[in-house]
């Protein structure tokens, strides 16, 4: 399908994106790109690059497409310093999870030699590193794909198609669209498991069960990576986490008034949403 | 070990004692007593009990154990009926996740025919039924056991061997120290990822990834059996909860005053928490 791709960043999110494009065999070559040659090379062990280099340049140089995979807070750089690498008419998306500031950010300084989609994988895990990445990560995912003003069709066809190549689903939405919704579903939900760990005291926690392990997996994240998120996110997470305080503030009234029949309704209703999307 | 354990509520918890003491044959007889045929003839098919009523005079009559694993709201005045109609000198325990209400109303009423000493085995999920009993539900985890005033050394001594050799360590506290530390530790993060889970906008909810999986997993419980719960150990709840918004309202000051090292400090000391448990 591709004759080369270039995942920047191999991460979890790259070096999965690497392992699925050559365990499908979807591009001829899988360049690495990043900054630490030791990264680099565990990518390139574990089969998800072909080579690798830490020139940018060079690696976008003969690309048909590239996937910018670094931390948000470098994203937008990224694209532009592509954009003006790689050859013209070349593919360029992302894997950040934030995406109004990025896309406004790329659009400001486009100059049209290259194409630029922004998407967002609704995959990954608490772990980071390319020796954490799998060839299966995207498959029964969702991935967000979110045309800027000006988009062509054909570039955000093209993207949407790559992501599906991997064995997620698609779905379209506007930046700015993006981020309130995964605020809401990502990023407020990270926050409050993070919440959640950091006041549970030290003494209590060799009791830890199953429930507290699962509901505080995700602080176990990357801290700079989730610290960029939620900074860049701010507006829409500060507004979704309004949503959760009130429900939260329900609970606190229906129980100080030990009111039966209204923690039953919360209850229910959290039930209703877990229930329907499975374990 | 044991002649005869008599299990009284073959859910998930039941039925995994039942499965974990024939497994490791350490009773000649589990004997199952519950109110619904159906369920005891599903907990007799996989193993978890030899034999089963709905009579429960006739299934404590010759138990040296008797295990109580109803809903929490049912314990105590079971473990009366227990003491009523068990040998003379039997050991009865029970796994009801609130400790304090149980073991008071226990002990108003106790006439030393046979010995009570509450137990809570931190293991479980937020499956139901005795289908999903597991033999090894209890290795590697925590039971907190918990004296009541007044209780026998050798009578405590037994129940936590009794958890040993299911496979669980065993911690002991009173009643109402277990009840705080719970609270903080079990039940809040359920209220939390209730309150998470019923927040999300239903329109959100195909996007969800990993991470609002695993932090509103616990919000697929059984309704009634958390009802009961959260409503028994009130007080505690309330009280851990303060200390938990307390943390969520410094993680919306810092974002609110776009303060990147306060963001940081907050996600490191949840990151710390949660890494200290390992996945």
């Amino acid at each position: 399908m591709w004759n080369q791709v270039t995942v920047i960043g191999v991460g979890l999110i790259g070096g999965s994106i690497g392992l699925a494009l050559r365990r499908r065999e979807l591009a001829r070559q899988v360049v690495g790109v990043g900054r630490t040659p030791q990264r680099l090379a565990i990518a390139h062990e574990m089969g998800a690059v072909s080579s690798f280099t830490t020139d940018l340049a060079e690696g976008v140089a003969e690309a048909d497409l590239v996937v910018v995979c670094t931390p948000v807070a470098t994203i937008a750089d990224t694209v532009r310093r592509v954009g003006r690498c790689c050859p013209a008419g070349a593919l360029i998306t992302d894997a950040g999870s934030t995406k109004g500031e990025i896309c406004r950010a790329v659009s400001a300084a486009w100059d049209d030699r290259a194409r630029f989609v922004g998407s967002h994988p609704m995959a990954g895990s608490e772990k980071s590193g390319p020796e954490f990445s799998e060839a299966n990560l995207f498959e029964g995912s969702v991935t967000i794909v979110t045309p800027g003003e000006g988009a062509s069709e054909q570039a955000v066809q093209s993207v949407e198609q790559f992501w599906r190549s991997l064995g997620s689903q698609t779905v379209r939405m506007s930046p700015d669209e993006h981020d309130r919704a995964v605020a809401a579903i990502s990023h407020v939900p990270h926050l409050v498991a993070s919440a959640l760990a950091a006041a549970t005291a030290a003494e209590d926690l060799p009791l830890a069960g199953g429930g507290w392990r699962d509901t505080t997996r995700v602080a176990s994240g990357d801290v700079q990576l989730w610290r960029q998120i939620l900074t860049e996110n701010r507006p829409h997470i500060l507004q979704s986490l309004v949503s959760f305080e009130k429900v939260l503030c329900e609970f606190r009234q229906a129980l100080q008034e030990n009111d039966a029949e209204a923690i039953t309704r919360l209850l229910d209703a959290g039930k209703q949403n877990r229930d329907a999307l499975g374990s």
